[in-house]
């Protein structure tokens, strides 16, 4: 049952207030909605936002409270309790659900969830205590083969919280290093390429997707999204209906990204999915400067019950994250004719932190 | 002498708290900058800004205190009192400078300037007392042909402050019915279209322009904004080199708007310049969904010191006002493929009340 449109003049609620809050809010703001944002600390999305709570994640009178004062409320990472969630649900309706987010903060689950779908992912097992553990260390384990990563159920992202494994000797040191917390062991994927879907889906069932993006990566954080990512055109009908699978298997409202490793040379699987985020995402902030109607717009869009924007593309677009001290380039690229700027108002640009992204377009 | 560029993290103040410092607000954090917003009452750029001040535009002490928070000062709107202005700078710099908001809030001074340059406006008289009226109502006057317009030579816009003049015996009332203010007497133009140009200038002299412009306007209220205008292709580079002559001979800093209208059976003055605005303005609205950078980012850019984006286009556009109660067509507009809705996030929809826009957009 669709949702009847949330007007104009109501408020959005979004907890985590970071660059993704930060451009949620800007979006939220262009179609008339007053934002309320909600983080423990007073992130980048304050600057833009008419209401702010600064309160704990693990809060639930705060959220509570909060949740009192929106129409709706959304998230811009996935890893916030689920206690928190469902005390937010006591007050609006909670979009993406909490179902969609229970599925993705939690890897086994998530793996789990894509296989039951008959979606291909790498091949893994879920390490839940010190017998799996030994069970996989034995001669006659070959579910995995090796080099495998080691990554922790929950809470990973940017790469933290994962290790590489050589081969079975090293897998109880492994876990050791992780803290000894469920994990999934998952085979190392050789794939040709990184590849990135961001679908939206409207409670009525409405569904688009845009534009498939090739993703590359540096030190385990993204670097760079293209459109049109090079593959062959035969690969995007099927990430679409994986995409499109997931959504209405979760009966998901919002968008989501599915991450995927393209394998060519694999005629069993050549796109395995890597993971999803309920969220809009980092490979999607092309988006904002290639597309009339942004990720972040479409987000809002939908999450409000509004018909969903166009996912069309006017321009090819190659997304270039700015990370740490790489910020400091912005008065060099600023003067690029072709680039768009984009600068996340964070204070000291820390190794790794994600401060800005440049978006260079050219003519389709 | 170019200004050194304002860095991120730093303060944008902005004079006015409507809809086109609402924009000027969301181009601003997008370059990673704080924003202050001054206005008498809490308009809609106080949703999507930092820091707010709410006081009097005559309120001196209130400017200086909130100058004194920023690193430059701009504004939204060209009728603040000058002493105001003059308080802001004694704290931070002023872009557009005090000359360009003197000369654009006066219309007697505009259209003197104006002249003085060589630019060709429509033939008018400054009304400047009763003894003025009294030689225009006169035999022998032939400097103003019927049917005319009568000005206020301050605070006029959308058509307020301004009566037509069918013949020199409706003089005297027509000059009371305006409250006796000084005000200028001029020809009604017969234009074949009205056309604006959005300039940008940095500093430096680096100057830019989007493509020019074909407006409607439909009660004396901007309606529509189309590009590419239909016009000649020859009338196009004057019209540029108009604007930046304007700019240059006040050594402009931002955007600033002119309006043309587009006479072709006039030999002696194909074009003629309507007015200018020193600031952002609404028949540059299409910018944000068919240019990589908007004619608010350029503003932006430009006010503080940073090199000029592009001000090409990727697509072709027709911004629609939405004016009054056509607010309320925003579910419907909003399913609308080719078209981005813009809310300002206003109260109550009062007729001839800016209530937001819709860009449409086509392939060039």
């Amino acid at each position: 049952m669709p949702d009847a449109p949330i007007p104009p003049g109501s408020t959005i609620g979004i907890l985590g207030g970071g660059q993704l809050g930060r451009m949620l809010a800007i979006a939220a703001a262009r179609l008339g909605f007053h934002t309320h944002i909600y983080s423990d600390n007073r992130g980048p999305a304050f600057e833009v936002a008419g209401t702010h709570t600064v309160a704990p994640f693990d809060d639930t009178d705060a959220v509570v409270r909060f949740a009192g004062t929106v129409d709706v409320v959304t998230y811009e990472f996935e890893n916030i309790p689920l206690a928190l969630a469902r005390a937010a649900m006591s007050q609006a309706p909670l979009h993406p659900s909490l179902a969609a987010l229970e599925t993705s903060q939690d890897r086994i689950r998530e793996k789990a969830f894509l296989t039951s779908l008959g979606i291909p992912v790498a091949p893994y097992v879920a390490v839940n205590n010190a017998d799996d553990l030994a069970r996989y260390s034995g001669n006659d384990f070959d579910a995995v083969a090796y080099p495998a990563l080691l990554k922790t159920s929950r809470f990973g992202y940017d790469g933290k919280g994962q290790v590489c494994v050589a081969g079975p000797n090293q897998l109880n040191a492994s876990w050791a290093g992780i803290g000894k917390v469920p994990a999934v062991l998952e085979q190392m994927i050789s794939f040709s390429s990184e590849l990135s879907v961001i679908g939206v889906r409207q409670s009525s069932g409405e569904f688009t997707a845009y534009d498939i993006t090739g993703n590359v990566h540096q030190d385990q954080i993204l670097k760079t999204s293209t459109v049109p990512a090079e593959i062959p055109p035969e690969v995007e009908a099927p990430a679409r209906a994986m995409t499109r699978k997931i959504m209405s298997e979760l009966d998901y409202v919002g968008v989501l990204a599915v991450e995927f490793f393209h394998c060519p040379g694999d005629p069993s699987a050549v796109l395995l999915v890597n993971e999803i985020a309920p969220r809009v995402h980092n490979s999607g902030h092309w988006t904002l400067d290639a597309c009339l109607v942004s990720q972040f717009e479409n987000h809002i869009r939908a999450i409000a019950g509004w018909p969903l924007g166009t996912t069309r593309r006017h321009s090819n677009a190659v997304m270039t994250n700015l990370i740490g001290k790489e910020i400091n380039q912005w008065s060099t690229v600023a003067a690029d004719q072709d680039t768009a700027v984009h600068h996340y108002g964070k204070g000291a640009p820390r190794t790794g932190r994600k401060m800005g992204h440049l978006t260079r377009i050219s003519a389709k």
